[in-house]
């Protein structure tokens, strides 16, 4: 008998209790594999989860999540041909797989670079500025973004049984969250393979990642208020989800990415003579048949100007004429099985009901021509166009999971907008043309409805990476019958895992509390200038309150006729008296910004490497001739470089007058040496 | 008879078609006025939000809208005295009613300012940076919020009849989203007093405010994937809603804001010595007794150290003690009544319930001495204080709306941290401690179950606004029990009511559909320099290609001497070429910066009244000497001001080398005239 697919769970591999239920291979009918869950301790997972890999994920900071990622990816990249054999059993060909198995591991390089570029080298992010809530700033506001002690519940749909995972897992991961994995059965023995691999590189605390083979029934049973369960599947199991009364009245996120009607509309200004005419032609056709279109992102409504119905209609048939249809790893064969015949059998329903207001222009739902394969052991379709008639329901209501798309047609770019709003909210959609105003026009009266939107003509065709392709520094989600979720999109899909909290405090507790020097708090002076302290040596607060400099009229003169900055208000008097703003003439910003840099510098070399930016400059108080300066440098935020042997320092600059008025304030960015201390 | 409310639907007031149920005063029983929404058609209501007060709205620029909401508080503030007459009524005293009324005026003026400081003059958001999708440049993303076609229903708790509605109004407006108001009834009438002078001002576009008087029931049947509830009630309300089929499956987006057993923590660093002690017990007497303690936000848990819960619960009482209870518009009585006798009846069941576990230390919850009021017919009751067995349930779990709150003990940071996650999510929690440590581990650890946390001790508390008062700029809202919403958070709560969607497309088309100048996207350069143009002549894209300037030995020697900025990477050839990322001399950062602004700016008066301030600016490449350099700046956002004859006006700028290659980026930002054309 077949090998039965075991779970990983608090710490081993289980093996179910019974022999569980045969998993076929979609072009052969063979089975694969069994899968059963009976006996396993659900309940035991969650606790696992919560006590040991929370806490374990936890005590790292997101560039160390981040680069447990990046060596992961490395890790499964080694292994990618066992995941390949395996991925054509569930009916993928090699196109398909390249964007199950490799658009995966990419996604978790991808969260591995933005968690280094894009977050703190600590475990607590903060949310936008610091507010001021009093005058005399003893009372601020920041906003913290802190880990949720729970589980990250994933449950996954058949049709990306490797990127379906990994796009869950990595930003959750990254937050701190550990997950519980929980497949689609038909495609499991791969998302099996893969975290079998993932368990064994050791990267992982331990966990951090569990695997439920079999049915998850009742796991949400056991959540609370600080578990999130990330759900891609069809929306009648995600209203299921919803009533769960943990959802309902226990406080459970749930997010819900759906199957959804996403749209793909030409437009008006394009003709058969345009590139935009057979970039949309093969688009359509592509997303009908990358993965036999089991993809929640495929085009299932093709939405096109009433004049270019039967060109479109016409160039779509010859194309799809042109599909081969044959096992997964012939590669003669465009297009792979379906994953399942019971998937196949719930697709001939939905184009069934298609067909009430829709009449078929191409292809056979009930029999296809298949090259070396057995069509009817196989999960075998040919891709199905139909196309609606006017005012037609089903096409905005019934989804054929499978590759069908319906031509529909509009009169105006108001009722292309409005009939793609039929769809009731879709992950994507997509727009051909080459008129900016059409983009405009177009894609404003489709955001609302979408998660993302993809504008294709002649400019971006080469390097787009299509409709159906969600890339994990976009988000991917969408309202309404979509279900109304959002993942990926880089740090976004991060924050979705933690909870943000406004921490009210006196400036000292908000920097004891986020790590990062606040406004108003203490500052530090002491006999080392804090550009002689390497990262061990520097503390957040540490400050550099500097020397004065008059600002005379002859540095300002000097200054404009060096750099050739001979703006009238640095230069001439009674222009500069008549400026509403300045009254007259003025010390160049730039020259007060390079002035403070002389009275910060310490010259001799040091730890500090380089300036490598400045952040958020504002010229509060105009300086005038004569004016004395002086700058306060504290030490904001320290970042080691987990790849160098350096690491960023943000500094908080303030240069005030005589009256110690404010006249400007920015961060300095520096590199800083990490040392190895005194 | 008493006047029966009427309801503002679809442009007209609507008497209802029966006389409705009466509403008492909470002080004297006697009926203030009748309630019904009998032959209201709630169904218009919604078309009417959707067809007529959206558009309008969204025909609006978000300064537009934000002026609007300015004008709007200062006419209700001109009848504020109208407003605290009928507060009165509600139970509320003058302290209470400040709350209220004032602290609702006071959300439209912040929504107001931060409207016009934080967001575009424009309708679209940008959210997040460009990612570049593509080496070429071609196809880039970049994520953008719009306003959702549809209606934010509102149905709010009968503790805050003004703050309550102008908490979600304000921002719902702010978006774009016309609003439905629906009021708890027992206090219904002082909002519809509130809304009567909002519709009578004028100010507001029609349709873009409603008012339900009477029950929601079945409002929801009307909603869909574009609309928004905001439910402020108790937790069983907020399930129903949450069960409702057109939140479970029809999209409806639902925000919850819940009773919360909110908590404040005495650290155990504070002795009865210290003025954080005192601090603490008046804390919690105040919000025992404002409103009554009908507040979401109310401490209802006060976690003290086992050591000093004689000395805390010893000081509540002596405290309390003093308390004066008496009709609200007396000014001796320190606490007013509740609102309803229902509601005394219910705070009493919950006491009964919490005596279960705990002990009355003060308080008699039958009964209690009234000044100069009817304690029978009035709904006043006594402040109740408890103690709780160690272990205890139900104080974890039984909310009393009231003057309610239980004292209990901890013996440690982690099992404080503990007993408040026992609440299952909170609106707010609070920390009284002087100790930094202390104030680290315990915010952390209750960062993820809390919406808001407050850290008083000495230095804030002269300027803190309580544990109890969410605040504009600030996120209200709590996980778990505490419904798992979010409100406000100042533009935060804006972004509530928008869509996040993911525009993928070449750089020229992200341009026309935002309005933002992409990096990437085409530049205009023309005969007229753009700083001569005033804001009706300049375009999105306007670009200044400047002349070259090589960069001399000379210049670095001379720039280092004049500013005093003498880092060895400009001055010390040697150790320069020791620097790891230099290896040798280079040009100041600033002095980049210098140069290149005498490179593109246009030195005659003209409509560019000052450089502001500088974002963003990242050095990328090292200028050595002899490097030639020129500067590209264009025009990218142009943000007229609503109150002032000029605008900002954004401009990219990018200086490149000999090579073409970039060696610093940023962004430019001017002040620049309106002007009234050519």
């Amino acid at each position: 008998m077949s090998e039965v697919l075991e779970s990983y769970a608090q710490g081993s591999w289980f093996a179910p209790a019974d022999e569980g239920v045969p998993l076929a291979d979609a072009n052969t009918g063979e089975t694969v594999a069994r899968i059963s869950a009976a006996g396993l301790d659900v309940a035991g997972m969650v606790d696992h989860a919560r006590r040991v890999g929370g806490p374990a994920l936890r005590r790292l900071t997101f560039h160390q999540r981040a680069i447990i990622l990046k060596e992961l990816a490395k890790h499964l990249t080694e292994h990618k041909d066992e995941f390949y054999a395996l991925s054509y059993r569930t009916g993928a060909n090699k196109r398909d797989t390249m964007v199950d198995v490799d658009g995966g591991f990419g996604t978790l390089f991808s969260y591995s670079g933005k968690g280094r570029r894009e977050l703190p080298n600590a475990t607590v992010i903060l949310d936008g500025p610091l507010e001021q809530l009093g005058r005399q700033g003893t009372f601020v506001g920041q906003h913290v973004y802190t880990s949720r002690p729970g589980v990250a519940v994933q449950i996954n749909a058949f049709n990306f049984p490797v990127w379906g995972m990994l796009e869950k897992f990595a930003p959750a991961f990254l937050a701190g969250m550990p997950s519980i994995v929980k497949p689609a059965s038909q495609t499991a023995y791969l998302t099996a393979a893969v975290v079998r691999r993932m368990v064994g590189s050791g990267l992982l605390p331990e966990g951090s990642l569990q695997f439920l083979a079999g049915s998850a029934r009742g796991v949400l049973d056991h959540l609370g208020a600080q578990d999130i369960v990330g759900f891609t599947g069809s929306a009648a199991t995600g209203a299921t989800l919803r009533s769960h009364p943990n959802v309902v009245g226990g406080g459970v996120q749930l997010n819900v990415e759906a199957d959804s009607l996403n749209c793909s509309i030409l437009g008006p200004d394009v003709t058969p003579e345009d590139p935009e005419f057979d970039l949309y032609v093969k688009q359509v056709v592509t997303e009908m048949t990358v993965k036999a279109g089991q993809k929640c992102t495929a085009i299932r409504r093709v939405i096109v100007p009433e004049a270019m119905a039967d060109a479109v209609t016409g160039a779509l048939v010859d194309r799809l004429s042109k599909v081969v249809v044959g096992a997964a790893d012939d590669p003669e064969a465009r297009m792979g099985p379906l994953a399942s015949l019971d998937q196949r059998e719930e697709v001939r329903k939905a184009v069934k009901a298609l067909r009430s207001s829709s009449t078929v222009v191409f292809g056979d739902p009930d029999g296809v021509e298949v090259a070396g394969a057995d069509a009817e052991a196989g999960a075998f379709m040919s891709p199905v166009l139909l196309r609606a008639e006017p005012g037609a329901a089903e096409p905005h209501d019934v989804e054929a999971f499978g590759p069908v798309s319906t031509v529909i047609t509009y009169s105006g770019v108001a009722d292309a907008v409005e009939l793609a709003a039929r769809g009731r909210g879709s992950l994507v959609g997509s727009l051909v043309t080459n008129d900016p105003d059409v983009a405009r026009e177009v894609v404003l009266g489709l955001a609302p409805w979408h998660g993302r939107i993809l504008v294709l003509n002649r400019d971006d065709a080469k390097e787009s990476t299509g409709h159906g392709s969600p890339l994990p520094v976009l988000v991917h989600g969408g309202p309404g019958r979509a279900g109304g979720g959002e993942e990926l999109g880089g740090v976004r899909g991060v924050k979705h895992h933690m909870q943000r909290t406004a921490i009210q405090a006196p400036p000292d507790m908000v920097t004891a509390i986020t790590g990062h020097w606040t406004t108003g708090s203490r500052r530090t002076v002491d006999d080392v200038h804090p550009f002689r302290k390497d990262l061990t040596q520097l503390r957040i607060g540490d400050t550099i309150a500097s020397a004065e400099r008059t600002v005379t009229r002859a540095d300002i003169d000097h200054f404009a006729e060096f750099t050739g900055d001979t703006f009238y208000a640095h230069t001439d008097e009674e222009a500069a008296a008549a400026n509403p703003l300045f009254g007259g003439i003025v010390a160049h910003g730039y020259l007060v910004v390079s002035l403070a840099a002389g009275l910060f510098v310490d010259p001799a070399p040091g730890p500090v490497l380089a300036n490598f930016g400045v952040d958020n400059l504002r010229f509060l108080t105009p300086v005038k001739e004569d004016a004395t300066i002086r700058v306060t440098l504290t030490a904001k935020q320290i970042t080691p470089r987990s790849n160098a042997d350096y690491g960023e320092v943000r500094w908080d600059a303030v240069v005030t007058n005589q009256d110690d008025e404010p006249v400007a304030t920015y961060d300095v960015l520096t590199l800083v040496a990490k040392g190895e201390g005194e």
